[in-house]
């Protein structure tokens, strides 16, 4: 694939908000010609499947202003700089549903924007759950849900649960439960 | 879901790169609080799913920066302001990959980036097709290559496909191709 691919001539932060960077970098591309190409910096997340005895998920509904409507999504959070994404996973877990699991499994890895983010989301089925606490983080408003996976993936087909790395989620759960992959 | 939401105070363009803007708004959240949401204003995509008469899908390999990878794809691209998905979903296929389909169904949207971004990407089985001429914009590279769909899910599996509009549009062609969905 090496012909195929672009060679960063510089690279540099033109975007610096409250929350996003902007990287604008030049790259020449297999004909020789310059182009420039922008992403957004993104430090990489973390997202769980958590599987309750009962066979039913934890999920959460939260409002994305970003896309200005509540969503269903697996918990699922920002790394830390330099953190290992199976710790990102387990305090996300734990504060957003108050869930505590013994069971980690990486799953996957997904880039949910290659147009325009590095982003990175590591996804985990997290198994042998214990309730604790829920602690939200500041401006952080979402409510904890219990559904049964094949509900789940009826709210997909009708179109109900759009975010991404959540129909990812409920996918892989699929082809697990089936027996399908492992 | 009204109590989860949070109600826009102010709104204002904070960035305008060479492709990518940012939104900066002021929301009051549930708790009667104020906070600042970042977002990045995207047109809207579409992407389809080519399935070729010999049972094999239509899919292309390209360079994407943003993630430094060659990246396993369906043909996709973004929507001219105002126009339709199905508009845009013809035009790619047909100028990425050189073909040109009779026969499209809408399958569903979804939204890739939900914390950080408004995109939608409408996604499109499209079928009965037949071969022209690929036509790429200045600047853009790609191979177009055929695959099996089960050898698109293993994969996906194996983690060598992590784009999420193409993982979900191959998970939604198994679902149709055992007749679990139509």
């Amino acid at each position: 694939m090496k012909h195929l691919e672009e060679k960063t001539i510089s690279s540099r932060q033109v975007f610096k908000g409250r929350f996003l960077k902007i990287e604008q970098d030049q790259v020449q591309a297999p004909n020789g010609k310059i182009y420039h190409r922008e992403y957004i910096l993104h430090p990489g997340a973390a997202m769980m499947i958590p599987l309750l005895p009962n066979g039913n998920v934890v999920m959460v509904h939260q409002y994305r202003h970003a896309v200005k409507q509540v969503m269903l999504e697996f918990p699922a959070g920002k790394r830390d700089r330099g953190e290992d994404s199976l710790v990102t996973a387990k305090r996300e877990l734990s504060e957003e549903t108050g869930y505590i699991a013994n069971d980690w499994k990486f799953l996957t890895a997904i880039h949910p924007v290659i147009g325009y983010s590095n982003e990175q989301i590591d996804l985990y089925l997290a198994k042998d759950l214990s309730k604790t606490q829920q602690q939200l983080d500041e401006g952080e408003f979402l409510e904890v849900i219990e559904i049964a996976p094949q509900e789940l993936m009826s709210l997909i087909q009708q179109g109900k649960v759009t975010d991404v790395k959540t129909q990812i989620g409920a996918f892989w759960l699929d082809k697990i439960l089936r027996g399908e992959w492992n």
